[in-house]
């Protein structure tokens, strides 16, 4: 589009960013990286990511639900699916691009897909059926797919950027849009004198909602793993991690998350050895755990992160749905925005979910303090005002709610909506 | 709450409101209204609105289905099944009254629903079981009920309010909360060398959403309606009008429409009449689209009004949830905020609602532009901004979008979402 980007849209970091910058990741073998600058909208840095993913590794995926998804979401769900059925061979390659969506463009967007994928399957010496890709950015406008292309082209994935101390911080900054930081979380799994490797890289920070965070993920490990336990794990996984967020309760057309595990730490997870399994998926749900909370601290215009957690649920689902709408509620999240502990507008939201509730054994706390119980005030509401002012000052806020009908809980992420949302959605062109 | 109202939140009359200020409304045989100053919350205005409905009068109500409602709401729910149930005399009693919901207080809110009921019934001679009541304002504070029994002591319903000019105007001004006008809509339906006619008022601002629109409305006619048949009526046109139309998504625990027919004009509105049950259903319908797009225009925070048709869904149920998630979305509202003629964001709303759409037949259009058709842009981005720079400046905004599978269509309303919203919800205690 024509319009620019204000300055200060890129420049102020999020205050809920974690402290000490980009965390330290393990390089993962059999995995290579190289970012470059296409140019397609953002200027002065990179915005096309590529990885090279060695032979005789597994590959996963979780996609949006959106109707109205990508043509590389639609694309990267056939060939997880093939990959799955069939014995190819040769390296997997994966593509980012920063900037535009190549979403709903029609036949043009599906030959963006083809052409991408092509370039780097013959960059790759591999077929283009093994190579994934994920845009993000403005739906609706037609990729100047051409820049993209001699990106390619140029990039030394030989020498990729992983090698260097700053690789995946690079490849993360590589595909952010309306993102302030560049995310990133990995960890290393001791197994007696083995060792497993897992990092991941993420961008997103509007139009985040359940069916998938609005994100890209990437993660990759060095565990050995078959591709059907790997989808498991991660569909597990994904459920209590980046399907439990949401910033404004939009759902993109290009969320992806793709995992990838070379084998080339030689160590085996399989349901044959549980130990190894659990630490494997334990490890797994923390990086994407990391991952999804560090989208939500980059919240568009976030000023407070929010953890909100049901209890005394019917069902675990039912739990999610009512801790989702509250997480989705606008006057929930304009009032921790406000620094107001108006726990009234939490009975409203728990009410609107549709779900089992008990108004009567209903319990609210925010923090440590118990706000109501028994279908009533808790305390009388100065009392609650007072007691919650400075709570309510800090930068993280957590809400728990007892509905009282079951025994299952839930628990997800969220951010509040400030004024800042507004001025940055109101003026980009997402 | 110890917290002031900040006074420009009452003073700024939105820029959306009906021009000509407050309707000039028929008065209705048999109806008595009066207003008083409780000083619950608000100070130097009336807040507590009652009615007198003749005896012989039939009624009919729609309440929030949230599953934390009010204990009004509940009695309320209660007392319409009694009256179709039971073959009572005597005046019905309305009353209403703003700063306090009467919510989530517990049994002193059971109390508090008996006590102004019981003394609104001996004021009018009648069972408390013939009266309503309805608050509306901050969630889980107690109700200083004795203000409200003092105010309803001192009022003088054989001289109401509706007898003088200013009548409707006056009761609609007192059960306001953040609302920044009046609402009132009436009709006069001539059916020959007689009339009906339908008078109406409503309040309601912010947390509005499907499952009735966040409000409370009382509209008045002085038909002779069966009370099934009224519900039945009420219930088809609610809809089409309260139920399609959303400013934040989020439901109140305190939503009431109640509707009162005293038959004082003679005419009977009946299903061997189909003439003059048309005209009355029509009018009815008017009325309460009139009320229902009032609130709209009274959102909280809004500088536009858009309208929402979604054609070709494979029903009328999936056509309005599809307009819905449009509505609804926090993207589409501070795109339109912005004045940005940003469909890709409508494309990303059909997307997440879930329901059946063909991508590649989708067809967009703002105002008379087609900005999208077959699953791609209309026309190159620089065009659609500039024929549409002129338009998204407009105060009404209408998108139609066509999603290809079906003959269906739905229609609704909503107002985008601004800073003030934030502003607002931030700083005030609802």
């Amino acid at each position: 589009m024509t319009k620019e980007i204000p300055a200060d849209q890129s420049s102020a970091v999020s205050p809920l960013a974690p402290v000490g910058g980009f965390p330290e990741l393990p390089a993962i073998d059999g995995v290579t990286i190289a970012t470059g600058a296409s140019g397609v909208r953002y200027h002065g840095r990179d915005d096309v990511m590529v990885a090279s993913i060695a032979p005789g590794s597994s590959v996963a995926g979780v996609f949006t639900r959106s109707s109205t998804r990508s043509e590389s979401v639609r694309d990267c769900e056939k060939k997880i699916a093939l990959a799955a059925r069939t014995d190819q061979s040769g390296p997997f390659g994966l593509l980012a691009c920063a900037g535009n969506a190549n979403t709903f463009t029609g036949t043009h967007g599906r030959d963006c897909v083809e052409l991408t994928a092509s370039a780097l399957g013959r960059k790759l010496g591999t077929s283009a059926r093994r190579v994934f890709t994920a845009f993000t950015g403005v739906i609706g406008e037609r990729l100047p797919v051409e820049r993209v292309l001699a990106t390619l082209d140029g990039l030394d994935l030989a020498h990729g950027a992983e090698r260097r101390p700053d690789g995946f911080e690079r490849a993360a900054a590589a595909i952010t849009t309306t993102d302030t930081f560049p995310k990133g979380a990995g960890r290393r799994i001791p197994l007696g004198d083995r060792e497993i490797c897992i990092a991941g890289i993420a961008k997103g920070s509007g139009m985040i909602a359940p069916d998938m965070a609005t994100m890209l993920a990437f993660v990759f490990s060095d565990a050995k793993v078959d591709q059907d336990l790997l989808q498991r794990l991660v569909g597990t996984a994904n459920e209590a991690t980046f399907n439990s967020t949401t910033v404004d309760g939009d759902t993109s057309t290009s969320d992806t998350l793709i995992v990838a595990a070379t084998g080339r730490s030689g160590v085996e997870v399989s349901e044959r050895d549980p130990a190894v399994l659990d630490s494997f998926g334990a490890g797994l749900e923390c990086v994407m755990l990391d991952l999804a909370q560090q989208v939500i601290r980059d919240g568009e215009g976030a000023t407070k992160f929010v953890e909100i957690e049901v209890r005394g649920g019917a069902s675990p689902e039912s739990s999610k749905r009512v801790a989702m709408a509250i997480a989705n509620s606008p006057l929930v999240k304009t009032a921790i925005s406000g620094e107001d502990p108006n726990w009234g507008r939490i009975v409203m939201a728990i009410g609107k979910s549709g779900e089992a509730v008990d108004p009567d054994r209903l319990t609210i706390s925010m923090g440590d303090t118990l706000v109501a119980s028994g279908g009533e005030s808790a305390c009388p509401p100065d009392e609650i005002e007072r007691t919650l002012a400075a709570y309510m000052r800090q930068p993280e806020i957590r809400i728990v709610a007892d509905v009282g009908v079951g025994s299952s809980a839930a628990t997800v992420w969220t951010c509040d909506l400030s004024k800042r949302y507004v001025e940055i959605n109101a003026d980009y062109r997402s």
